[in-house]
C-alpha cells in the first residue's frame, strides 16, 4: 500500500509519500514515490504516485525519456498544469493498454493513482489527482487536500486542522501527523517519508526532506503527538448516563 | 454505511454502534444496528450489525424467533459464547443461501458481518466477529477491540488509546470519539448512536445510551476534542528544514 497528501492553500503547495510497497504481505520493499520534475524560474512540477509499481514508474521514465527529446510535448513544454494532468493520464493509459490484458489473466491489477501539484510562470499554483482511467480533477480552496492510496486513517486529522488560509508549515506539520497516524495503523504504508513544500510565485521547491525510520524530528512528534492526544482524551467530559442524551431518550433496546 | 464497535477490556464490554444506513447516497435512512438479547442474571448477549440490511434483519428475526420456541437451540439456552456466534453465523448463512442468486443476478452484495459480545453464567465475558461467510474470530487481551462497517477513520483514537485495562468509563468515551471522528469524514455514518456498557461478572447491561444529533454531550466532545487537537496540533515542534533527518539526509529528488 502506499500514502501520499497533497495540500493547496493560498500559500503554495505541500506534498508528501511513504516510500513503502509490496506485493503481497510477504514481499515488502521501499519505492520513492514522490518525483520533482520543476524547472528552477520556470515551473514547479510535484508527483506522487500509488497503485501498480510497474505502471507507475514506466510513466515516470516515459516522462523522462520525453523530456530529452525536444520535439516531444513533455513535463516542461507543455502550457499548462491541465495539459500536464492529461499528458500524464494518457502515459498511464498507455502502459495500463500495454500490459492489461497480461495482467488481467494472471488477476493483478493495473489501477494507480497520482497527484500532480505545481506552478507554471503567469498562472496559479494548482493540484490534480489523475485517476488510473486517466481522467483527472482539481482541488478547490473549499477541498484544499488530496490523497491517494491508504487515505482514511490520516483523513480526520486533515479535515480537523487545513483550510485554504493554513500557512505551508502547518501544513507539512500536518501531513506528517497524517502520515504518521497512517503508519501506526497500517504497517503497509511506511519511512521513509518524502515531503516537499513549495511557496507559491518562488518557482523553486522551497524545502525538501526525507524522514527515515527514526528520524529524531518523527520520533518527537509521534510521542508528543500522542501524549497530547492522551492528555486531551484524559480531560473529556464524563458521560452522563441519566441525562443528556439530546431530545427524547429512547428505550431502544428490544423488549 | 455503518459503523459499529466493541471493546473488551477486563473490567468488561463496550458495544457501540450508529445508526445510519443507505442504498445509494440518495437513499438514506435510520436503522438500529445495536441489539439486546440478554437474560438478566443469567447471561448478557449483545450483537452489533453492519452489511446488507435485510440479511442481518432476517437473522435479528430468525433469532428472536428462535427464543419463543422452547425446543430449538437459541441465544437464550446456547451453552457457550462460541456456540452462539456458530449459532449467528448459520442463520446468516441460510437467508444469504436463500437470497444469494436474486440478488447477485441484480448484482446486489449479500455480504453482512456482525460483532458478539457477552457473557454466560460460569464464563468469562468474550468478544466475536462474525464474517459473511458464516465463520468468526474472537478478540484478545492483545486486540482488546473489534471494528464492522467503515472502520478505518476512527481506528486511530482506540489504537492509541485503548489497552485491555482500560477502564469502561474511558472506553466508552473513546468509542464515542471514534464514531464521531468517523461521522466527520464519512457522511454515511451518522446518529443516533446506541452505547451500552456491561461490567464484568454484573450480567446484566450496566448502561445503555442513545445519542441523536444535537445531544448535548455528543455536541460538547466533539467541540472539545476538536479544539484539543487544534492546540496539541499549534503546540507540536516546528520542522527543522536542514538537519534533523535521521540516519543520512538523502538527495531523493530525482536530477
Amino acid at each position: 500500500m502506499t500514502y501520499c497528501l497533497g495540500i493547496i492553500t493560498k500559500h503554495g503547495l505541500v506534498m508528501a509519500a511513504d516510500s513503502r510497497t509490496n506485493a503481497g504481505v510477504d514481499y515488502v520493499s521501499t519505492y520513492q514515490k514522490l518525483f520533482d520534475f520543476s524547472q528552477p524560474g520556470e515551473r514547479v512540477i510535484l508527483l506522487c504516485t500509488a497503485g501498480n509499481l510497474s505502471v507507475t514508474q514506466g510513466a515516470i521514465a516515459q516522462m523522462h525519456r520525453d523530456i530529452r527529446i525536444p520535439e516531444e510535448a513533455n513535463l516542461h513544454t507543455l502550457p499548462t498544469l491541465y495539459d500536464v494532468a492529461r499528458y500524464i493520464g494518457a502515459k498511464i493509459r498507455q502502459i495500463q493498454e500495454q500490459d492489461r490484458v497480461w495482467l488481467k489473466q494472471d488477476g493483478i491489477d493495473v489501477q494507480c493513482t497520482l497527484l500532480l501539484g505545481g506552478q507554471i510562470q503567469g498562472q496559479p499554483p494548482e493540484l490534480y489527482m489523475i485517476y488510473s482511467q486517466g481522467n483527472c480533477i482539481h482541488a478547490t480552496s473549499e477541498t484544499p487536500f488530496m490523497q491517494v492510496g491508504e487515505t482514511k486513517y490520516g483523513k480526520p486529522i486533515l479535515d480537523r486542522i487545513l483550510d485554504f488560509n493554513t500557512t505551508l508549515e502547518a501544513a507539512a506539520k500536518c501531513a506528517l501527523l497524517s502520515i504518521d497516524s497512517t503508519m501506526k495503523s497500517n504497517i503497509s504504508v511506511g519511512p521513509p517519508i518524502n515531503l516537499v513544500v513549495y511557496e507559491k510565485d518562488s518557482f523553486k521547491v522551497q524545502h525538501d526532506l526525507r524522514l527515515r525510520l527514526g528520524a529524531p524530528y518523527l520520533t518527537k512528534i509521534r510521542k508528543q503527538w500522542e501524549t497530547s492526544l492522551r492528555e486531551a482524551f484524559e480531560r473529556m467530559p464524563d458521560i452522563d448516563w441519566e441525562r443528556d442524551t439530546g431530545g427524547n431518550v429512547e428505550e431502544f433496546l428490544d423488549p
